[in-house]
């Protein structure tokens, strides 16, 4: 089945970017998603954008700044998804806050996951400089939630958890199924998130039973 | 702080291969971790266990034959570690069961989080049949998990839960610590497995409150 009808790739980037750029970004994260970033040519990229060969080089300056690019855009789109001021202040107490920043970074990753695997899986192929830009965006999702918890841990809404922990654990989740997600398996990306909301509250409710010891 | 005495990569081969053998796997392991398949010679994995340039070819036939051995032997070392008989039938009940299966697949990847890396980032480099080989491995560990939560289910020790979508769940949070477990972080192995243990047990207990909605 096909949820999407248009790419959802070809939403990521932004309106300070022209047309030809934009193209070529999206061509990029597809020949980057199928062949790696070390098993694709500029050409791919332009050729892929219907454009010539060298195209590439009138809007970027090589291979790694369009991987920097996609990396930039899309992690900044992905803190966008869960940052907006209604799940940061409009949600009241911190289990419904959970479930808002959860669904919205589960749904983001299902809906992205083809350019989230490129931006999970070739940011080795970054130059230094790059790798620190976009490691500073990523450090902002465990502090988002990381928030979330604390709140929650302090109000008793929920148990006592190690918050480090458990943030750790809910981005693993989202993390991972950029792995795995596929548009034709069973779960549309808002069911994904809805059931990912349901663990995460489950996560940071009292554990019955006894420790594994 | 050190842990490990001894390298756990070194742990991971059998006594079907020569001390030479699998010396080169481990360097191999190394050499992949650091620099990745594409980005590795079989000089820098020969050199690397101390032997001349080409004394990889006496024991492999190529690069990718050493990363099949690497990801097989890996898979199976990993599938042993969770599938031991009193993991499957000693402990009775549901609850405990699925503490000990989660406490040891998580454990086993911490403390064999660089082998598992190469194991999960490096299997594209790897020929379609020995990738399905690989697979026909991995697909074991969804249907042991599985089966622990559908006895659990069914005999009402969990909440009425979507196994498929739950197991999903679990195997991202073993899966997705070889990307940021170090040894040198605050959680032991043991630690990391006893607390994702506490967390499968609250994943498949009742949720609280209302739906995300």
């Amino acid at each position: 089945m096909t949820r999407n009808v248009v790419d959802p790739v070809t939403e990521l980037w932004g309106d300070d970017l022209v047309p030809v750029a934009r193209a070529l970004l999206t061509s990029a994260v597809h020949c980057f998603a199928r062949r790696g970033f070390t098993g694709t040519t500029t050409r791919d990229i332009s050729t892929g954008a219907g454009l010539s060969p060298a195209a590439l080089y009138v809007h970027f300056r090589s291979k790694e700044d369009v991987l920097f690019e996609i990396a930039r855009r899309g992690h900044l789109r992905a803190l966008e998804a869960v940052s907006v001021p209604e799940v940061l202040a409009g949600a009241d107490d911190p289990p419904s806050r959970l479930r808002a920043v959860m669904s919205r970074f589960v749904t983001w990753h299902a809906l992205h996951h083809v350019a989230a695997r490129v931006c999970q899986y070739e940011l080795a192929a970054l130059n230094p400089e790059h790798l620190e830009e976009i490691a500073g965006i990523r450090r902002e999702f465990p502090e988002l939630f990381r928030a979330v918890i604390v709140e929650g841990v302090d109000r008793g809404d929920f148990a006592p958890v190690d918050a480090g922990r458990v943030v750790r654990a809910l981005l693993s989740l989202g993390v991972d199924l950029v792995r795995w997600y596929r548009s034709d398996g069973p779960d549309s990306p808002e069911q994904l998130g809805r059931f990912y909301a349901d663990l995460a509250v489950s996560m940071v409710s009292a554990v019955p039973g006894p420790p594994a010891g």
